[in-house]
């Protein structure tokens, strides 16, 4: 399952608001032991401006889904992270999770995320396969 | 973004149980008019026995999202759905929503699926590209 997230350069993050209304945006990411970090791509004013940034702040839960999809179904598979978040507040840390986001995207490059970092405690691995 | 719904077999599911905690699933859908149908493979012994029902049932709200990656990010793409999910309990509904499906997705003729009927109200659209 470890090896489907790390191999995998998208998974998409769900949060919960304070009214309990669940929220889903793609994420890039990349795992570090029991951490999954992703990066906001752009400063915002306010580290609470961003609804997955408010939403984890009011609820830190998280659920993490990585799939794979093709039209032959007895090949499709998925992993579920479920996991703790929080912003990184720590400057080390956070600049340590961005180089290994610039080192497995090359797409960082050209655009270093100028944004938070968020830490993802996973708490549980679950995956699927129908074979 | 109604077209990049329609035109995408597969959709990630976004539910919340009672504790507050998300919970992500891959889905094949259906989009009707302002519903998005799913449904369950194999029917459950009690429909509140899979962990999408049983949460749907707690809180109604959802959010499903589609998306698409590629390596070169000036393409990426997402288009999110906020909606309320209800199991449907109309059985003429659900036939209907499970012929959509099938005619949708040929995989499912060799396996009708037997289980709940899913419907999500929509009730907004939210889109994101960068270009």
């Amino acid at each position: 399952m470890r090896q489907r997230i790390a191999a995998s350069p998208v998974a998409r993050l769900a949060t919960v608001d304070a009214g309990g209304r669940p929220h889903l945006v793609p994420i890039t990411f990349v795992l570090d032991g029991g951490t999954l970090y992703f990066a906001v791509d752009a400063k915002p004013k306010r580290t609470t401006d961003l609804k997955r940034l408010r939403n984890i702040a009011a609820n830190p839960a998280v659920c993490v889904l990585v799939d794979h999809y093709e039209d032959d179904w007895t090949r499709l598979w998925w992993v579920r992270v479920d996991g703790t978040a929080r912003v990184v507040a720590d400057g080390s840390e956070a600049d340590r999770a961005v180089d290994l986001l610039v080192r497995r995207h090359p797409q960082y490059r050209r655009a270093r995320p100028a944004g938070p970092v968020v830490a993802i405690s996973i708490i549980r691995l679950s995956g699927w396969s129908p074979t």
